[in-house]
């Protein structure tokens, strides 16, 4: 595509967001189930595609875990329809009246729930993320330009088709969800260049996409650098359910960006607690690398170079180190957490309570698994992404994030003294 | 200031960040009291100062208006300490739990209100603004960074000091609040690339001044494009309160971002108000710019070019047209609008409603002047600002704009199925 076909596709996009932005609730919710239906019907031609990106992947010799994540079966198809059908039950947000009260010069204020207009969202080769962010984008009232990676562009195009048709037969633009086929990055900088046509730039993926996305856009975006999570188990832990919690943190799905990936050992418990840790990354499989104290106590780790500390491993991995207290605890995180996930283990309240207030990161939890910062888990519904900087949305951002509120004033021929 | 100033400036306000965040809200609060306390102290100072910098400005030719802007007498300064007073009167944001939750998990999940970290400051020539930013920022948690005017060096100095004794007093560091002494571009510039250490820019000011800071800032900024502001008069209209409404919008302060600057007049209507709405202006000496329409009833008018549809007057000059209908209307505010303040007046319930929920500018109101587009008005308290951009904040923004909730979870163990 050209510089103006860009330009051309982000004005399409504006034109487009006034008219969902002007559809009734109904009518997006008809689009969603219709979509949902399409992707069910189109499962033979989305698995041929996809057969068909697979392959092609495999023949450039792509990494096994991007191949695995670009696949989907039937099985897969039939999670993206029911995901698509969980979006459309969702409470509806526009519209919703917030704050209403009135005012002492007698006007009546309240803010009223409004789409934020064109979003844009890029992503890697994970074809769901194609019917996800088109289903959550219309929820909330918006249109979207889709650019996912190049591996899933025939997956892609086979799902852009359904949510094409599903949109159609509840009279939206076809518009309102537009897939940009290219995925060069001097195209993409073209779009991120969109400022009048495009409200949001949502990167999803590699820190090295990101990265590119905030430089070139001179459209907000919003980042998730990544997660390098902590769980600090502080001198008054539960052990065992330490143990349980970081065994849930770490393996449950250790690629997930919520997956801890440094344990802070408190050093008044750390030799009790340390050997009992080593064996439980043992019999888990996973690679332990302590600073000298934990090495020390465990024969099986290995030593932690200065850089584990901030190393986003998503893998079987683990940092750990012993810190004196609380405030070495909390010292650590600020040098080397992501604004991400921090958890502390304690039956201590009041150590709970400081850690709580003091960890600035999006999620901070007690006596939990940090795989509970996700969208879902919270109760935002599905989940859009994890913002790690603080404007507009800070931690898992549902449905809601892709809204902003207007001020609506009824008056009866007030003015102002 | 070299560049290594200014990243060592940017990376104290940093550190100053978080023991303001970890300050408590009594410590905050009486942090304000000592500057109000200074500022009334050192009004002397502040006088001496204003008057040289008002002293230079006239010697070098500056506007007029810009003179008035930049001056402080007594009263003012009286006003600057009262005002610091209302901000410290303000509930508390910092740490207020909303939306606590429990899950079906069983975990307990809540947001809570954290400041935003560093907050720079761009503004003009006006010294109250010194106060009211660091007052706003303080009050929520937050460092700032302030870069005023150049014409107001002196002034800007002497309440700098103020402040920084109002701080001491309270034990929290000076460097939650700097000025930047320069107003240099290429300073402006280096501040706006330190991004590791500011979390927000709010340029405040002219328009050139805006896109310079939107062009340059690797920082979010929150954004005040400017308020080409509507009335739109519709067919059911009280044409007797319409005239009240107008005359409030435009002619009580003018040089205001929330004063009209365009009067659609329906059609229906046009041929009984706009001979009413030319002799209102003539009285109060406001040039009228009109279409075809309503010179040809108002002989007063002189015609309107194109470009007068975009222009934010900010003076006593108001450009008017015809419009068929309610959607006529809703176009021309499509087209030339700048989504911060429009206005129906009307006493047909039907058509007020579709105004409010079809146009998305900031504010929009029913029988209401335009100038109640304000923080105060509002119910916000202080204000920081106008946000014209959906991102974060979308219209009149105050403390709590500066701030964003965290997620704090807590468990008794629960780990994730």
């Amino acid at each position: 595509m050209s510089a103006a076909d860009i330009a051309g596709l982000a004005r399409a996009a504006r034109l487009a967001a006034r008219q969902v932005a002007k559809a009734s609730a109904e009518t997006r919710t008809r689009a969603l189930h219709a979509i949902a239906a399409e992707v069910r019907a189109r499962a033979a031609d989305v698995l041929a595609a996809n057969a068909a990106d697979v392959a092609d992947a495999v023949a450039r010799g792509t990494q096994p875990a991007m191949v695995d994540r670009l696949r989907v079966d039937a099985r897969a198809i039939e999670k993206m329809a029911q995901a698509i059908e969980e979006v459309a039950a969702m409470p509806e947000l526009i519209g919703r009246v917030e704050r209403p009260e009135r005012r002492p010069s007698g006007i009546e204020v309240a803010r009223v729930r409004i789409p934020l207009g064109v979003i844009a969202m890029i992503y890697e080769a994970r074809p769901n993320v194609t019917t996800d962010a088109a289903a959550l984008c219309l929820k909330s009232g918006n249109a979207c330009i889709l650019r996912g990676g190049s591996e899933a562009f025939r997956s892609n195009a086979a799902l852009g088709a359904a949510v094409a048709a599903g949109l159609a037969s509840a009279g939206l633009p076809a518009t309102a969800v537009q897939l940009l086929p290219s995925t060069d990055r001097a195209q993409l900088a073209e779009l991120l260049a969109q400022e009048a046509s495009i409200d949001l730039v949502i990167p999803r993926g590699g820190e090295g996409l990101i990265r590119f996305v905030a430089e070139h856009a001179r459209i907000p975006v919003l980042k998730h650098y990544k997660g390098v999570c902590h769980v600090y188990v502080h001198a008054a832990a539960d052990q065992d359910a330490a143990l349980r919690i970081i065994d849930n943190a770490k393996v449950q799905r250790p690629s997930a960006c919520n997956a801890v990936e440094t344990i802070l050992v408190d050093r008044a418990i750390a030799a009790a607690f340390v050997p009992r840790l080593a064996a439980l990354f043992a019999e888990r499989g996973v690679e332990l690398r302590g600073d000298a104290a934990v090495c020390a106590l465990a024969p099986s780790a290995t030593a932690a170079t200065a850089a584990d500390w901030d190393e986003e491993y998503l893998a079987l991995v683990c940092a750990a180190r012993v810190v004196d207290d609380l405030d070495g605890a909390i010292a650590h995180i600020e040098a080397h957490g992501s604004d991400h996930t921090e958890a502390i283990l304690t039956t201590d309240a009041a150590a709970a309570e400081r850690f709580l207030r003091e960890v600035d990161s999006s999620t901070v939890l007690v006596n939990a698994s940090t795989r509970f910062a996700d969208g879902g888990e919270l109760g935002l519904g599905a989940e859009v992404g994890i913002s790690t900087t603080r404007l507009h949305a800070y931690g898992p951002m549902g449905a809601e994030g892709l809204t902003t509120t207007k001020f609506v004033v009824r008056g009866a021929g007030q003015i102002r003294a």
